[in-house]
């Protein structure tokens, strides 16, 4: 395939806090902020701690999920003294990085998250042929002789046109959430942070070697594209959960799941099996955050996507 | 040594929910509540959700820590409308459970928790001579063939005068609080889940067999009593950490900690080791809620404890 010329990656934000009790991009953020620009860096990079008052109160959010809060609909909403504090964030976040789909917003969103679940390292989108985002993900899987050489990386599709895209990265002409787990809410592990950390600086030298004029090479990226959530079984009249996630699949995040596993060890003592017709992979298995959400899992189709060698445009 | 004789333990309360977001005693409470008692129990045992409101919303506490309001001050404080939700709660569950340090006090209280850091299963206690709790101890520590035989069993001291003693055990004549971990907060894990309700039902049996006159033989238990907590590196000013706990120390509680070992991993790089003078027992490795208490991990000192055989006084 013939290299593909992409615009230069001029302007990243790199946020965390969108959560504000996934603490290692929290604390990543913080010290990023601790290192002021001098104006000679390659790319210009705004850090940004995306919901401070959750932060603050070591909370998911305040008052409604932020994170849920980047629609089409949500950003053009009116607001008023009445509103969620959320819902006035995200368009505090919109015009700052955005507008959302504009030629105005940065050229690349890399928004910071923690999972309870055993994930390893993943880039979330709503694109399986952002090339882009494609290549940031080749060139983290590439890593050796790294602390996260241990970690794995994986890229997430979330097959959902951009006006219903719901997450912060989605303001970004390209973007992600760079999802680690696991890791309980409210705590900071440190080999997760030592990864995140590293995941961050890797995205960044490729964006400057990419700027810079490097061809990089094209190839297959595995893809897995979430196909459905699973809840968890639940009382019928108090809507009170009847299960935990089963042994066997606990901590199994991307391990293919086939028919008839077992899914769920009710607290009775009953084993629940997997009831699909088709083998799937799990992900986000037992996230904390996901009980109010009815998800207990959810359920991805695998396949490889192959990618063209890109450049950049113009070199510096 | 003679067996000691001692009362029967004829009225047991099991409590879970002390801390909202501890979910593995919240759903084994919500189970025992579904089995009404039918009146041929051999022991009387009170179920007991410790704190509805904080449970329901899967927070600790809604205005202040449950567990730290059941001090002889704290129980006999006059409340108001005005008074933390928590602080009238403790003053329900002194009346119902207690009066702590009464005649009318049920025999023993296990109240149920759960901890981020990588624990296994410890009774936590205010007494190294409570022959009961360190028989049950001791019972639970000899399973064998069980669900939880992998699970570790520990007896942890902390050794403050009643009066001053905190948490809800204290208001029974026996009491412990039994923690396991790791399990995150906000989340339940069945191997979690089911070494707690096979630790109440092994708790159970022993307390069915000595009530009907079995003679449970001495022995020696391992005794781990708190010296002292360790705070997080933090930034002079803002109070923010500025430091995870190191890698090599994370997970690793009742792992002997030697001066000199690390202890913390400083987000900006740097290495920060023990520096006590003596070699002691970390616990409470990371635990989530103790960040706002200022508590990286506790550090224990251990030592083996003589206890009599024992049986009960009048036997059934």
């Amino acid at each position: 395939m013939k290299a593909v010329a992409m615009p230069t990656v001029s302007r990243v934000a790199v946020c965390g806090g969108t959560h504000g009790n996934e603490l290692a991009g929290i604390y990543l953020v913080r010290e990023m902020l601790k290192k002021r620009a001098d104006g000679t860096e390659p790319v210009s990079v705004v850090t940004v701690m995306s919901n401070p008052r959750a932060a603050q109160l070591c909370v998911r959010y305040v008052e409604t999920d932020l994170n849920r809060c980047f629609t089409r609909a949500a950003l053009s909403a009116p607001v008023s003294e009445t509103s969620p504090y959320e819902m006035v964030r995200s368009q505090e976040l919109n015009a700052l990085l955005g507008p959302k789909a504009s030629m105005q917003a940065v050229d690349l969103l890399c928004d910071l998250h923690n999972t309870t679940a055993n994930t390893g390292l993943c880039l979330i989108t709503y694109s399986d042929r952002d090339w882009i985002c494609l290549h940031i993900c080749k060139h983290l899987q590439a890593r050796t002789n790294t602390k996260m050489a241990s970690t794995p990386v994986r890229y997430v599709h979330f097959d959902i046109p951009l006006n219903e895209a719901y997450s912060l990265d989605s303001v970004g002409k390209h973007g992600f959430a760079m999802e680690i787990g696991p890791q309980p809410h409210g705590v900071v592990r440190s080999v997760i942070f030592s990864a995140m950390q590293e995941g961050v600086q890797l995205m960044m030298d490729w964006i400057c070697q990419f700027n810079s004029g490097t061809l990089f090479e094209g190839g297959w990226v595995d893809v897995y594209t979430m196909v459905k959530n699973i809840d968890y079984p639940r009382d019928s009249e108090t809507h009170v959960i009847t299960a935990a996630v089963h042994p066997d699949l606990q901590d199994r995040d991307f391990c293919l799941l086939h028919p008839g596993d077992p899914m769920f060890l009710c607290f009775s003592g009953e084993t629940l099996r997997y009831r699909g017709k088709e083998a799937l992979y799990p992900f986000f298995i037992n996230e904390g955050a996901y009980y109010e959400k009815g998800v207990a899992l959810s359920l991805a189709r695998k396949r490889r996507v192959q990618i063209p060698s890109v450049r950049s445009e113009t070199l510096r």
